[in-house]
């Protein structure tokens, strides 16, 4: 358990949530701005273990949905959020005992810290994935038995929905396509479950985890360490069990973007030198999903796959990659959680139409 | 007030349906089955004057939303629309007292029937603009004052959203996507009224004139006479106060259509014989919008635009339209209540995008 007390730790959040996040989750600063508003006025959330919820603990994960790149634009004001919640409690007819992430993401794990400052409610350490995902389905919630809806949905304009969908295939088809009459940009509230829920099937302890690393990516830099090299270091600590790589280190030669559907593609492509051919490549559903060399695939969803400033080691969302910057590539294995055969047959390559099978970041030399 | 009480005034009403639909408002077929399977189970559905409500009485009207050429692949149940008002009844919290259609058209009008039988409850005579309209704020319900949300919809399988807009323009757009979300066919209940509401603001007397059409069209054949010509003088009828015109005669030369965003959209040249020259053009999304001969406009939104066949004056929905097809084409002035300014504004040419005024029937020569 900790609390949000000053805004280097909600500056730290926000930077391990884009680089947990996989280039996906949003745009961090509005968030953290509407969070550093919360502190000011003297609120300090408090993150508490799943483990603290009682079994019969009513606790709603919630999250912006939509195109990152339209979420840029239409800024999300603290009375959306406060509404949000306001309809909850009427709809679901309960109190709400604390919020969750459903992805960690630059939006996605800071805004319900500003919400659940907002509503003097405690946020769950852990999420739906332990990373960004670009589809409602696409969660351990789901994986692990939630069901995600009945949901909530709304816009910064006052438009609502409630969602009750036969399966979470088609909650996400429905509430993508509300989002998108909704202008590609909302926030919702889906897999409402009871404390005993949220520990069964959340991965925990991943908001501890964003304030570490971006804290770790902070330090290096005042240590005047490479910071990159600094952090995939720390997150090869074996006592945390999982394995980091430095991908690829170039600059950006060709970006190709498009929002469509509620979300935001792109393909970008890398060279290691300017004026070099490219020979590095990301697929990028919101999320990255793959990184190739030369063709060869060297990462793949779930794993996670980061673009940092190659100087800073600042993590990048992925609708801020442009022409001629320098970056550095990282590959960071997933939560155990979300490796497991029954999660990557519902986030691995498969489940976004490739031909080929989860590729372990740990696996190609 | 009158009752339905055979399979002969169903598809009378069926046929007058497509006729004032203007080729949308789907395919009478499906309909009419699930209204005779009432009949047989000997169910009389009624058919009252909005005068008979109570000004405080609860009136839904109830439509499907959708792609015609999508309804006419996914059928629909009854057990769908069974569901659709026992939603009804828990959301709104109150006894419905009678449905209404909310536009005109062959699913539109005749599936508020079934629904009715199956519930036991009465139709008010009348709908929402008279004719079939593509947008769901392009109705009398709109323009005159009620609101289309809260509204529910549902799909065949079983999913449900409640939606509550900000306007009606902001419903279309989010009950819109909602409906591609569930696969662009859906059944919805709208504009929640009272029956002062009803009286105020429906277009009186359209299920009735249905009957009137269809059945017109049927005893002019009967009688040998040439169906089209006698539905025309049948409709100018002086007391009606309408005008009807026949447009063009000939033959369906090309067909240019495809199902996007929710709506079927076309584009239908006609030429006035074999192997002759295109020179009439129909424009259509759901419903057709604008007829124009050798460039020249004749007949637009709001007015009704139908497509009959030459020979027996069955009137076909837009999405039936193909190839060959021998036709009269019919231009029928739209009931005085959607030709108003204040409609014109929501339903006219403009709404759609075109770049000229609404050209009223009466007036190309």
């Amino acid at each position: 358990m900790f609390r949000v007390e000053n805004e280097t730790q909600v500056h730290d959040m926000a930077r391990g949530a884009v680089f947990l996040g996989g280039g996906g989750g949003g745009d961090p600063r509005i968030a953290a701005l509407c969070l550093v508003d919360q502190l000011r006025q003297g609120k300090r959330p408090q993150v508490i273990d799943a483990a603290s919820l009682d079994d019969d603990a009513f606790v709603l994960p919630i999250a912006g949905v939509g195109a990152p790149t339209v979420g840029d634009e239409y800024l999300l004001s603290m009375r959306t959020l406060k509404r949000l919640l306001e309809e909850c409690q009427k709809f679901y007819g309960r109190r709400i005992d604390a919020l969750i992430s459903a992805e960690i993401g630059g939006f996605n794990s800071i805004m319900p810290l500003a919400a659940a400052a907002a509503a003097d409610l405690p946020v769950v350490d852990g999420d739906g994935s332990g990373r960004a995902v670009p589809h409602i389905e696409m969660t351990t919630f789901s994986i692990y038995g939630c069901r995600a809806t009945p949901a909530v949905v709304t816009d910064d304009a006052g438009n609502v929905a409630h969602i009750f969908a036969v399966n979470d295939r088609a909650a996400e088809e429905i509430i993508r396509a509300t989002c998108v009459g909704m202008g590609s940009s909302v926030v919702g509230v889906f897999y409402p479950m009871t404390g005993r829920q949220a520990k069964e099937t959340a991965v925990l302890g991943s908001l501890s985890q964003t304030l570490d690393i971006g804290r770790r990516i902070r330090t290096a830099r005042e240590r005047q360490a490479n910071p990159t090299e600094d952090l995939v270091d720390y997150l090869n600590t074996p006592s945390k069990q999982r394995f980091a790589r430095l991908l690829f280190a170039g600059r950006i030669v060709d970006v190709a973007r498009e929002t469509r559907d509620g979300w935001h593609w792109a393909q970008v492509l890398l060279s290691r030198a300017a004026g070099g051919e490219p020979e590095f490549s990301l697929e990028i559903q919101n999320e990255i999903l793959v990184a190739r060399q030369n063709g060869r695939i060297v990462a793949t969803v779930p794993d996670i796959i980061t673009v940092v400033d190659s100087e800073s080691a600042e993590p990048l969302p992925a609708e801020w990659l442009t022409y001629g910057q320098r970056v550095h590539i990282v590959g960071y294995s997933a939560d155990p959680k979300v490796r497991r055969p029954e999660a990557v047959a519902v986030i691995g390559p498969r489940a976004f139409g490739f031909d080929f099978d989860f590729v372990p970041v740990e696996l190609p030399t």
